[in-house]
């Protein structure tokens, strides 16, 4: 396939150029430099030239990108043409939020169905899509030709949903159950797990006076990379 | 400080080896090679080497680690020692349902103050913590000494919530907006777009029959380098 050559981390930023390439559509803008397109991005300009390297070359050198090509070539890329209808399982708060989220941006991704085991939700809408029943799941994905899907149930109950979703045919997963899930050759399964997001996060505070963290020059031992995503 | 020289992307994966870690330590298991430790966290043990690496030495060459040990430093490197305490600002959908999340993990993580500009919430709590006035958040987290924060508003109060975080004294904040926040210099915003997450994802699908999408060959043009994040 060929997908594995690219790095997740590249994969994720796209959206990222994506989303300001519409903006600068948007708003008129002819051509954009790399430099103007990272800082907009938020990342570095030799970050988005790599980037972009992955999928062939794009700009014209010394000139910069046209915003419409390439925000055209990049949903191309990640496959945002036509409808992309995603599935949504767990319909509690997490889920909710996710699905009211989905209401006014993206167009081309949204969520077209929603399950929930407890039959108290089912019938309901959040953001004009009707709760279905957790058994309706492999029935409806398969005659919506969903391929992703959203897992936000509790951990337990997590892997036996993924594994549901891969045998109807759903093929990328995005995970906010804390748990850590098997993934079936075929299928690409990113979790974001929120607490870890939040110990990660401690890491750019200062020490409480209290801690017994490291002291700042045995953190600095390392010539490592300056940070990339 | 130093901190720039590390990559993020390691930094947020270390989070996920202290979590192995500490169940490998409940499990009384004395040793981890790295190979054990990468094939438990979803990690190649190069990468895990190398992440570890920026730190110091931590393991006994041919031996593995002990995973009391490094979880111990690992906690010390991301901060994780004593009682860290968070701000959330937004008791929605989405914030109750990261302030629910905390309730039974990460005891050295906690949700300690809950705000929201709504009345109606006000005085309420979720998981045992009280919604508290946005008008108080200034004085609370100065009192309390909260250095992190997690944003849950909508996109268009992202800007000011963060604004009022970071001259109260927050360091580190995480934006489940859509917004795009500037940061101050000392102040690290990590943002979870979940929409940006979802076009990330269309990537791993197989095209649909009618959709426009690229090539497999267009796609496997690049020499690129394997997956690491």
């Amino acid at each position: 396939m060929g997908k594995e050559r690219i790095p997740e981390a590249a994969i994720r930023r796209l959206p990222v150029y994506l989303r300001v390439l519409e903006e600068l559509s948007e708003d008129g803008v002819d051509v954009v430099s790399s430099a103007e397109l990272a800082a907009r991005a938020g990342f570095s300009s030799e970050q988005i030239r790599k980037d972009l390297a992955y999928f062939g070359a794009f700009g014209t050198r010394g000139v910069g990108y046209d915003p419409v090509v390439l925000s055209s070539k990049l949903k191309r890329i990640l496959g945002l043409t036509g409808d992309v209808k995603v599935a949504l399982v767990g319909a509690g708060n997490l889920g909710t939020a996710l699905a009211r989220h989905n209401l006014n941006r993206h167009k081309e991704v949204r969520i077209s169905a929603i399950f929930d085991r407890d039959w108290d939700k089912v019938g309901k809408s959040i953001a004009g899509v009707e709760i279905l029943p957790i058994e309706d799941l492999e029935k409806v994905i398969r005659a919506q030709g969903i391929k992703m899907a959203i897992i936000a149930v509790p951990a337990v109950e997590a892997q036996a949903v993924a594994d549901q979703l891969m045998a109807a045919g759903v093929e990328a997963i995005l995970n906010f159950s804390p748990a850590k899930l098997q993934s079936r050759p075929g299928t690409y399964i990113q979790s974001i797990d929120l607490m870890t997001e939040l110990q990660a996060l401690a890491y750019y505070t200062t020490p409480n006076s209290g801690s017994a963290r490291l002291a700042g020059d045995e953190r600095e031992v390392s010539e490592g990379e300056v940070s990339t995503v």
